[in-house]
């Protein structure tokens, strides 16, 4: 099974890039919370295409049609399900790719898996475009974790060679983060800057995104593979491009001393804190009231303008590439609203199974 | 639920380690599968406790007892289950602590959990110790795996300060790791010394662990939350001290243009490879038949001889802290095949859900 | 989680009876394997309202639209995504209902469970009308068993008080069902009249289903709650009105002696067989390579138009009630094929996880 | 998988009949609850053999050893894990069998199954034995419903062709069954009566238990297939033997009519009940309130002593079997029970996760 997940909740995503639809099943909510589709909207529009110079100028409204799960604006406790139609879509661009495997695209290990029943156009069912109904999924989690007074946000920490601040580790600025998501204006401008001049040169870049949840209770998540860690990575990478996760201080922990690493506990208005949150409010995979902090490292698009090298399959020998069609020369701005709907959603069912052994 | 792993497998993880026993249950292996419980062992001699100046001196041989799922040296069919006894606990060390939660530690989170109920006794069910049935679990299934013409290998690829070389990327030398689990002797031996030093100073150190599994079919993996980062990244965050993962160029490749990152499909010998493997190996969750690569960050042993401040939970109030007992100042040499053993649980699962829709 | 199923494959069922959509999404299918819309619609109108004068009026097309997992006929490896709208929905039929739970319905266990959340129209999420994506994804699963050499038939062994003959449990008559499933046409004909006369009475009828699948390899299903007995009755009573299933000789066996009801190992043209089956072609779980055989119950339809008893929630006292709408005298004949599906689920999972392990 | 079950709970079973040990690890219940050890052996002896002249003269005394998860007589969190050593094996008895499958086991379809890799000795995995460690986490549960009000019995229904009355639908008589499990003396000495003959003549009896459970808050099961019927079922299943199970008027509901199975809702004491239940406590897969009630049929134990035909595999021929060996003559007295557990644990799954989303 692929596309599936979840403890107490289960999510199922559905359909391929060029395909009738793309769409969720959310399984296991609670009945009898109240949604907001137009905040969901709003989140929604943060992930879709055709905002600015960094993203694809493909334009589709993202607008999702719910088939189920909700009635009168609250969820009715049968599994939500929604779909978004594909109205743009533009196969003929791909036809060409079937035998050459784009690098750094899912085209070969797919043709390896599927021996060709795959759909190839626009990358199927492994396109990035899967995030939409990601988001749904997550933006409602969001909107109910909001509700028991738990708020998440990203941003981005670094594109490419630029370097953004970072939130503050014991109390993140989640509000702070404007229509393009970097914490500081002047890091923002450059990194738009980078993107441009990589568009220009028919080229990618990368970025990392933070993001962190605050609000939470003291004791979520479960000892081993239950922990919050094992939860948030399991889904984080799900989303197309992200190849590496850290919590706290992550790989920069383990050049540490533990004397350094460590965050000594203290009393901070008659509540147990932490001095540092080195942790990023995990311990032993359970939160410890803390802010939940993590990082992940999206890749640079792997659809580039620029002349690569790949194979021809049937014939067997090496030939050169240059891929067509629209695709952001980064991705890792619209990857942001995306992180925070992946961690809405293991959280979120976190919380719920935390509530099952109160 | 807490301590289980698994889509085809079903592995779950029990016992505190001040308890009578820790062990697993090992469920989905298929029948008829040779078991060398010799080699078993000597894998498990690798995560053993008291072996050098690096380790604590608790000394428990770690043997397992097989209650279940093998005959005559064969698996056979029923649930492997196997149990190892603690012999050697030294409960009263501990018991100081249960007023004062240690930082870095699972103590405080536990306790916000548990209320009071958990045992906290060499760390419970949070405990290092806990790795001795994953390694079990973990060992058997590289067994497997080799006799499908899989091997997976681990090193450590730096100690606090000290970096060592990594693996080739396009070919890990898997075999060249010797006592301590290091590349080059000389980095080997300024790790030891790191760690010396560290201990000397009642200080703790941590490391970066890397990993490599050659000899996989392309195609294991399924898409989006099934993927090989997803499975892997699940079960490695319930190593304790683990807090970051990357696959391939991970955090690297986030700072790279996309004309350095893809790896370009070439012809090696009539099969596709890739020049480079910044992919760690993974497309799209699915592995390309290159070798699979990820890098773990290990925080430094929480557990130091110098002061730290925590506080007094029926006091509220703030305290110094001075732990007792035997702890290692970096475990990440011992987390080694802890490592290898996590990984060759993902892929032994995902290989087997390969097999189910081949 | 609630209308979730699965092992290697996951069913997700969504929608109400009278919100825009009900659908399946369907997980884990294996790519390149051929599907047959119109046999499918074929499969689909065995199900369908409105054919004859044992069924609901109520017309509607029940004509899926696939979104996902389907390229030039065959899976493509992604979800399969199935959708049906809902387009002769009467809502207004139900409204007097909300505070008068119907006996024999959800009404007021949905309301003790949901606050009064939950979609009562039409039964929402607990409407019969969720087995036609119940039967989307049976559908397709009898395709691919028969791809496999595996059968699955079903039949009316009951109705009311009319009993037909059953199927030889060592050679069942799959194909023998018409129009309407019955075996024998003289039972057929007592049955309808049967239903003509409950439904002049104003009051409905149960039944039972008897089906079978042949062509199973011997191996399939797993020890102990991974059994083929656990996984057909885990899904079976996911249709709504079954109350009980009963394998092989079922009940009848409780009253049996062991030389009775053991069934004797013979060699027939070399092979092994059982002389009998009263085991339903199932021990300790397991396929044994006869016919798997069992049979449900299907409880009368709860909604009557004769009046009945209930409560006022609101007021707290007992009122009258007269179920007005349309609705099926005995939907024991549209449940056969639905029943085929929940058993074609259940034993293409295990066939799938029965590959895994060869 | 095979040996695993539950939502909340993880329930895995492992050990053969004839090997080290059995046992049960059971993880996800909460932390905090206290057991009571003594109560659990004095329902672990209902299960055990040697009681009496229907039982298997094996004597053992099913004495669990825990090994995680208790901690000063209470739940910590960890999971619980505990084993039985299997101190009375005599595995001669089974070696002649391993080629001559025995009628009404599980023999020859493992055999099919796992190529003769399983361990035979006794039934190996599939025998009645390891319905001890299922008793084990299931009497655990027992206590866990008990301190939330919810009470679970069963009783003999029936033994071959003796009945006993049944309990009364609405308030079962949970607490009258004496150390036989009949509720009227006058049925349980006819029952004995019957066992010894049949045991006289070198034969066995099947028999109906019928369970209940009393104190369910509405709203307990999830829609589809997450109903209580579906996880029940789902369980009762792995007990060996079980061929059958129905809810409320189960099969007998099918030969009624809409105004006499539904059940008429009624005030009482200001309380919405029912004034019959023909639904077993169950509307829609969900607790109504009333109480939750069904039985299972139990096939006459297939060890017998009288001679039976089966094939020898090697040789591919028919021969007659005798089969040596301790057998109960029925076994449907020493699973009340097992039926009792199997039930406590399904409850106690669908509570916990009742509680995720209250």
């Amino acid at each position: 099974m692929s596309s599936t997940y979840g403890q107490i909740l289960r999510l199922s995503i559905f359909g391929q890039s060029h395909g009738p639809a793309i769409g969720m099943t959310l399984d296991g909510i609670p009945a009898g919370l109240p949604v907001d589709l137009e905040a969901l909207q709003s989140f929604l529009d943060r992930r879709a295409p055709g905002q600015g110079d960094y993203a694809t100028p493909r334009k589709e409204a993202d607008r999702p049609e719910f088939l189920s799960g909700l009635l009168g604006g609250h969820t009715c406790g049968a599994p939500l399900a929604a779909v978004i139609r594909n109205t743009n879509t533009r196969s003929k661009d791909y036809e060409a790719l079937h035998d050459c495997p784009r690098p750094g695209h899912a085209d070969f290990s797919a043709q390896m898996k599927y021996g060709g029943a795959q759909d190839v156009a626009g990358g199927g069912h492994f396109s990035g475009r899967l995030t939409a109904p990601l988001c749904i999924a997550g933006g409602l989690c969001k909107q109910f974790l909001a509700q028991q007074g738990i708020q998440i946000g990203a941003h981005l920490a670094s594109v490419g060679q630029v370097r953004d601040i970072c939130f503050d580790p014991l109390a993140p600025q989640l509000a702070q983060v404007g229509s393009f998501p970097a914490l500081s204006p002047e890091a923002g401008a450059q990194m738009l800057a980078a993107i441009a001049e990589a568009r220009a040169e028919r080229d990618s870049l990368g970025g990392v995104i933070e993001c962190a949840a605050v609000g939470l209770p003291a004791g979520l998540g479960e000892p081993m593979f239950g922990g919050m860690e094992n939860r948030v990575a399991a889904i984080l990478f799900g989303i197309p491009a992200v190849k590496a996760v850290e919590f706290g201080a992550g790989f920069h922990a383990a050049g540490l001393r533990g004397s350094e690493n460590n965050d000594a506990f203290v009393m901070e208005r008659h509540q147990v804190r932490t001095a540092t949150n080195h942790a990023g409010g995990i311990l032993g995979g359970i939160t410890t009231g803390m802010p939940l902090l993590f990082r992940v490292a999206v890749k640079p698009t792997p659809s580039i303008a620029k002349q690569q090298q790949t194979v021809s399959l049937s014939q067997g020998i090496e030939v050169p590439l240059e891929i067509k069609g629209r695709h952001d020369p980064c991705i890792a701005p619209r990857a942001v609203p995306v992180v925070e709907a992946a961690a809405a959603i293991a959280i979120y069912d976190a919380f719920l199974e935390y509530n099952a052994r109160k």
